[in-house]
C-alpha cells in the first residue's frame, strides 16, 4: 500500500509503498480517508521534533486522520464505522496515566505519538489501532472528520484554562488568538459562543484568506507587526484570555502584559532554546498583584475528541468550506507539502467513504 | 487613643495619638486585641508599596487584626464578638468586583487597603469598620485570631493552584514553600496534610528556630545558598506544588523549572522591576509538553476567612506557640519593628479580651 513517509536524513516527505498492516489480536484495520497536514508534521519533516519509530529509517507522517473500519476484529466497532484515531500510544513500559484515561498529561519520554514521536503515523492506505484510541463519529463528517484532532487540542486547553479560573466567578469578555494559522483560526471559531469580542493575530498584507475568515467571524485582526503582544492592551484592550498558537518563544512573556486582571493565557506552541532579556520583577509582581495566570498544555485525549466533535457539528459550513483550502491524493505529496499563503489547511485524501 | 503609624518621609513606625473615632451608620466599633507585622508593613513604612490615605500625612499600620466587638450599631453582631477585618475597601467609585464579592480580584486602583493602601490600618486601641468586612472568631482565638488573615490569602492561593489542576485526575505528592519567613511557615503547616513530601527553602545557618519547625513537620529544609530553585528537581525531587512567598522574582522563572509535569506554581511575592536573561524559549515550550501552570494570587476575602479560621483551629499547639515569637505593647513599637533571626511572628498587644 502506499504511505507518505520521511526518510531518515532526508527532510522530504514522499510516497513509499510498504505492506498492508497485519491485524493483531486486539487491534482494528482502518482504511484510510483524510489525513490533514499541520505545522508538526514540518518539524517531523525538518527533525527539529520527534522521533523515528525504532528499527525503522522512515516515520509515517500524519496524526490528524479519519478513516473507516475495514476490519473490527471482534470488538464493539463496526464494518463501516468513521472513526478519528487519538495520537498518543504507551511504549512498553507500564503507564499509569494510560491506565487513568489521561495520557496527555503523561510526561515526555513516557509516551510514543502516531506521525511524531517513535510510532508510525496515519498517511497510509490503511493504519491499525486499538479500539480504545478510536473515536467513532457520524459518518457526516467523512469530509470534515480529521479536524476532530486539532480541535480537540483546543478543548483541551480551554477547558484548562478555564478550570484555572474556576475559583471564583470569572466573567470574561476579551480573547486573542496568537497565530491566525489553521489551530488559530479553528479556536477563533470554537471561541466564538465564549466571548464578546474576539480577536487573531497574524503578520500577512490584505487581501488573505484568513484576514477574511477572522472578520466573517466578527473579530478582530491583529498585524503583529504593527501591534507587538504586549501592546495589545493599549492599542485595543486587555485580554481576559489568550492563546497561543505561533510558538513563537517571547509571546509566553508578553501574553502576561496582553492578560487583563484575572486573565488567563494558555500556550500551545513548541518553541527551540532562546535566551533573552525581560522585566522579570515587573512580570512577576503584576501576575501576583492581578491574578493572572498562564499555562502550558500539549495533546488530548478521548473526552476532548468526544468534545471535538460536537464542536465541529456546530461549525459554520462556510468556515469549514473556508478552512479546507487544498485537497490532494498522496501522489501530489510534494504539493500538498508547499506552503502559501493562499493555503489555510491541507488534507491528503486516500480515499472516500 | 493610641495608634501605630509612619508619617510621611518619615519612615519609622512610631505611636501617635488621636482621637477614637466617630461610629458612623452601618459600622462596627472595635476594640483592637492584636494586630501582626508582616513583610508588607515594611514595605510600606519604607515607601515601595501602598499609598498614604488622602488628605493625611500619616498612615496607621497594621492589616492582621483581631479585636472584639465594643459598638455593634444594631448590626447582626453583638457586643463582645471576637471579629477579624478583611483588608480590602471600596474606594468611593462603584466597584462591580465589591458588589460580587470577589474584591480580591479588583484590578488594582479599584479599591483601598486598610495599613496599606489608601486607609488606615487597624493599629490602633479601637477601628470602626461595616459588618460586612468583619468574620466572627470563636473566643478561644483571641490570641491567634490575627493570623486569619495571613493564612486566608494561602487558602486563596492553593485554592486557585487546585483549581487550575482540576480539570484532570491530578495527584500531587510534593509540595515546596519558597520562604521560611512567617506567612511560609503558615503555609507548609496548612500543606501538610494536602501532600506526602514537603520541603521549605530558605537561606538561614542551623541553629534556626524557622528549621525547627520545618523539621518538626516532617519537611526537608532546602538551603537556597546551596540548592537554588531551579535545581531542586536534581537535589531532591520535582515539585508537584511551589509555592513562592519570597517576592524574589527569579523565582518566578525558576519555579518553571522546579515543577513536575502537571504542576503548578503559585506566587505571592510582590517583587521590584528587575530585567534579567532567561532561556525563555526552553521555559515556554517545557510548559507546553509538561502541562504546567503558574498563577499570581494576591490578597483574599471572606470565603477565605471563613477557611482560615478552620485551618487556624487545626493547627497545632506547639507550632502557634513556635511561631508566635514576640509579643509587645505598642510602647514598644520600636522593639516590634527590629527584625532578627530569632523572630518568626510578631504581634503587637493592644488589650486582652
Amino acid at each position: 500500500m502506499k504511505a507518505i513517509a520521511v526518510r531518515q536524513g532526508d527532510n522530504q516527505p514522499q510516497v513509499i509503498e510498504i505492506p498492508k498492516p497485519t491485524v493483531n489480536a486486539g487491534e482494528i484495520l482502518v482504511r484510510t480517508l483524510r489525513v490533514g497536514i499541520d505545522g508538526t508534521d514540518y518539524e517531523v519533516i525538518n527533525g527539529t521534533h520527534g522521533e523515528y519509530p525504532a528499527n525503522t529509517d522512515y516515520q509515517i507522517l500524519g496524526h490528524e486522520a479519519i478513516g473507516v473500519v475495514e476490519n473490527a476484529n471482534d470488538t464493539e466497532l463496526e464494518v463501516g464505522d468513521l472513526v478519528v484515531p487519538t495520537v498518543r500510544r504507551p511504549c512498553g513500559k507500564k503507564n499509569e496515566y494510560f491506565e487513568r484515561g489521561i495520557p496527555d498529561m503523561a510526561p515526555a519520554g513516557s509516551y510514543l505519538e502516531r506521525g511524531i514521536s517513535g510510532a508510525h503515523g496515519y498517511m497510509s492506505e490503511y493504519f491499525t489501532s486499538p479500539p480504545e484510541y478510536l473515536v467513532r463519529i457520524p459518518r457526516e463528517f467523512h469530509k470534515t472528520g480529521f479536524l476532530v484532532e486539532p480541535i480537540s487540542n483546543s478543548e483541551k486547553a480551554i477547558e484548562h484554562a478555564f478550570a484555572s479560573r474556576s475559583a471564583f466567578d470569572w466573567t470574561p469578555e476579551s480573547a486573542i488568538v496568537l497565530g491566525n494559522g489553521p489551530l488559530g483560526l479553528l479556536t477563533l471559531a470554537m471561541l466564538e459562543t465564549k466571548f464578546e469580542r474576539l480577536y487573531c493575530l497574524g503578520r500577512r498584507d490584505r487581501p488573505d484568506p484568513t484576514i477574511d475568515i477572522i472578520e466573517r467571524f466578527g473579530a478582530t485582526y491583529v498585524d503583529s507587526r504593527e501591534i507587538p503582544v504586549n501592546e495589545i492592551p493599549e492599542a485595543y484592550e486587555a485580554m481576559d484570555f489568550v492563546y497561543e498558537a505561533t510558538g513563537y518563544a517571547k509571546h509566553a512573556y508578553e501574553t502576561l502584559d496582553a492578560l487583563a486582571p484575572n486573565g488567563v493565557g494558555v500556550l500551545l506552541g513548541i518553541p527551540g532554546d532562546w535566551t533573552f532579556e525581560i522585566n522579570g520583577g515587573r512580570l512577576h509582581r503584576e501576575m501576583v498583584l492581578e491574578n493572572k495566570a498562564i499555562l502550558g498544555s500539549v495533546n488530548s485525549h478521548i473526552p476532548h475528541f468526544n468534545a471535538a466533535k460536537e464542536t465541529l457539528a456546530e461549525f459554520p459550513e462556510w468556515f469549514l468550506k473556508s478552512i479546507i483550502t487544498n485537497v490532494y491524493p498522496p501522489e501530489k505529496v510534494d504539493m500538498a507539502f508547499e506552503t502559501g499563503d493562499e493555503k489555510i489547511k491541507t488534507v491528503i485524501e486516500f480515499d472516500n467513504l
